[in-house]
């Protein structure tokens, strides 16, 4: 099943002397000369190790800029790993590449990669890359690490925490909503800063990096919110077996994603239920919610206090939702897939 | 870019309980209800990763039994980490799957994860699973352990060193041929245990985990034969700046594969360039060669001396190979690739 490129762009081995390894620095990863890295938590440590893949046409678009796809992909994984409390380390980059993906993309895609390891000071351990009819595909290992024992969990939420989240709310989904729907930024009466304000939000996710050690110090339990805020609730809810009440009004929007709500009310549970936040969930018992406030603020990081954990009581919703103070029912089918 | 799945097949999150959170025994793993997994090496050891990623249609056919094609991807990764002298630890699983993949499928799939994982006693740590349309695609990261220090690189061979290689050369690519010309095995005279033998080496890899502490201890260079015998031992030469004078006399055939050259001489060439044999090659010292010999023997792995490093010299070819004493040229291209 041996299959010669037919593509413009050179081999396999080429790609990774020129392109990639250049980004793998540490004498683990030996030039990307060997079948293998080597590598070791720092003493003290262990490795939280986290994997997520993006397909083009499911988690982005084709035609994105690939210095952009790159900081996505990479952003991601790494968006996981904070969440966990972990110190981002380094990670392992397998490339499915169709036949029209050109050189230029790969220099573009590996200049995204070199921005995020230089912001977080990681570099490329190895990796795989593979001919993919439907590519480009990109599937990172991410390696981060946290003192042994403490590591963020998202199934050890307890009723009595207060859910803080990260960031604002919604602006990747409506972003998205933007980008399928050109008309959508004048007829909401948009302006051009707060329309690429949420372009930008759904094509580049921030890692909430800094966030890492403050849920270390107070997190009782943690999650990245990527399937939507509602569903991922859902999902530390199910997993740690509590409830929770979540005050819809205290959910943090952007001026953008506040301006487009306001222009038409479909887009509250678009923002709520929508995907790509890449912000985090955290449960903070009362006792150490000045302390996790002010140790986020101190690493510049907005947060927002949206609901309480309760016990759990099969007669009750697992998510009860309130708005202005009354119960609020929500109207679509909440959450998302990529799947 | 959400996707609704309109695959008859159970969601994400049903997979995950039903099939693949079985495999996750240990504790870091989380039962999978987390988006990372926690692990840290032994005291005194270091960590060895390593990524393969297997698309169908390219590394394996879209008809293969999934319970085959679970142990050739995860057997082609331990593959990796066996050749650079690393036990077996875990694995984190990436698998993008087309709509027309079913539930049967996925319970196959994992039943071959299954029996490997119990034969080299490692565990599922995480992973993720996305919609692929091309696919089944399968992105594994192995990791292994090995004592700090003691990796066996690739690029680490020295002039004045025996090559060894473990089992026999040429059979998986043979396979393959049988594979798809369904009319070579009779007309080849092969008996229906030797076609047998050549298919299932092509379909199921053994990975020589059993070679692991023999490299550890004697070889100072090693990797696995995947693109073939002498585009391996290429990429060993040029990573190590080294020549080989290799006896083409001594590489290692199975019955079934000699069966096949002498019936067709043009297949002694398929089977020292085809890939897919995931033997190891390695380089030992020649005060290391008998303590090596025994030692793989004690495993219970056939080695052959297939020949001998020698220093770089620019007006020589890198690989060098003799038979019956005379020198001998290659007539095809060397090598083949999946890229």
């Amino acid at each position: 099943m041996s299959e010669k490129s037919v593509s413009s762009r050179p081999g396999e081995f080429s790609l990774i002397e020129r392109y990639f390894a250049p980004l793998a620095t540490s004498a683990g990863a030996a030039h990307l000369q060997d079948d293998a890295a080597v590598f070791a938590p720092d003493p003290g440590c262990e490795l939280v190790v986290t994997k997520d893949m993006l397909m083009a046409g499911v988690h982005f678009f084709k035609t994105d800029p690939p210095f952009e796809v790159a900081q996505k992909a990479l952003g991601v994984n790494l968006s996981d790993l904070a969440a966990k409390g972990a110190e981002p380390k380094g990670y392992l980059l397998g490339l499915g590449l169709s036949k029209d993906i050109s050189e230029e993309w790969v220099a573009e895609f590996c200049r995204g990669l070199k921005l995020v390891q230089d912001q977080f000071q990681i570099d490329l351990l190895g990796g795989d890359t593979i001919s993919c009819p439907d590519g480009p595909l990109l599937s990172i290992t991410a390696f981060g690490q946290v003192p042994t024992g403490k590591v963020v969990r998202r199934n050890t939420a307890v009723a009595g925490a207060h859910l803080y989240v990260t960031g604002t709310i919604g602006d990747a989904a409506l972003g998205l909503k933007l980008r399928l729907d050109e008309e959508l930024s004048a007829k909401s009466g948009l302006s051009a800063e707060q329309r690429d304000f949420l372009l930008k939000r759904y094509l580049l996710p921030e890692p909430r990096v800094e966030a890492a050690q403050a849920l270390r110090d107070y997190a009782v339990a943690a999650m990245d919110v990527s399937d939507g805020l509602i569903a991922d609730l859902g999902h530390m809810c199910a997993t740690s077996k509590v409830r929770v009440q979540l005050r819809l009004d205290d959910v943090p929007f952007s001026a953008a994603t506040s301006a487009l709500i306001m222009a038409d009310a479909a887009f509250f549970e678009a923002a709520i239920t929508g995907g790509d936040d890449y912000e985090i969930l955290a449960a903070v018992m009362p006792q150490d919610a000045h302390g996790f406030e002010e140790a986020l603020q101190a690493a510049g990081l907005q947060c927002s206090r949206i609901g309480e954990l309760l016990a759990p009581d099969t007669s009750e919703p697992a998510i009860a939702l309130s708005l202005n103070g009354k119960a609020y029912a929500l109207d679509g089918a909440a959450g998302f897939t990529h799947f």
